[in-house]
């Protein structure tokens, strides 16, 4: 079973913000502290940011924020919303594919349960749990972007 | 979170052979009704060999069938075989990834533990469970390979 990048991503994302309360860091930085690309990163923390999970503050002290405070966020909840446009198996889209299997499948209701039985874990973890304080990276090594 | 389509293909495949107890079916006529590509399930049927799932008799009258009662078959086994070679997430991947958080991370313990929750759900389930007793081909409709 796999979890998109994209959703990798985000917990890295509000990790990273978890350990900074208070202060705000640009995607540019951030992404030089993950390592990864900004510009993959910049289309993370705008699902993150259509979830209510980051904030961003405008001008020369601007950046991101997480919106609420990071014990008050559960992996569950981010996973669960990162994940929602990926079916686990063909019957989970949204048009219910074209599984010949479809109407008496008995094998469809386990695997929902077993789905929320992982999210239900993740619903025991904050963010705050994960914090990550960063790489140390001196502000002047961070991208401007 | 995503399965994987050969997944998928793989657990269809048992559940139409747990419906067929005794018999042997070819792929070509389990891929005719399942409406998928031969091609495609063939490379499933191997790795399910792979995991003594199914086995295969030779022959006029061969075809595959499931080496154990479908009773006795979970799954939970057969997606955790399936899946084996997907990394959840980068850093669990063989190689380890290149996160950059993965020294000191506090998430990965939890993913773990939500994946183990999703197996043991499934666990709970068994193949012939989830019998599905196939189209209603008649034996002349399917393909002979």
């Amino acid at each position: 079973m796999r979890l998109a990048t994209s959703t990798d991503f985000g917990l890295r994302v509000l990790m990273r913000l978890a350990a900074a309360p208070g202060a705000a860091l640009s995607t540019g930085r951030i992404a030089d502290e993950l390592q990864v690309s900004a510009h993959h990163l910049a289309k993370v923390v705008r699902a993150l940011g259509r979830g209510s999970f980051v904030g961003s503050q405008r001008g020369r002290h601007g950046g991101l924020q997480l919106a609420r405070p990071a014990e008050a966020i559960t992996v569950g909840e981010v996973v669960r919303h990162l994940e929602q446009r990926f079916a686990m198996v063909e019957c989970f889209r949204a048009d219910g594919g074209h599984c010949v299997l479809a109407p008496s499948c008995r094998l469809k209701p386990q695997l929902a349960l077993a789905r929320e039985a992982f999210m239900q874990a993740l619903d025991q973890t904050t963010i705050a749990d994960c914090a990550w304080p960063g790489a140390g990276l001196p502000i002047g090594a961070a991208s401007a972007h």
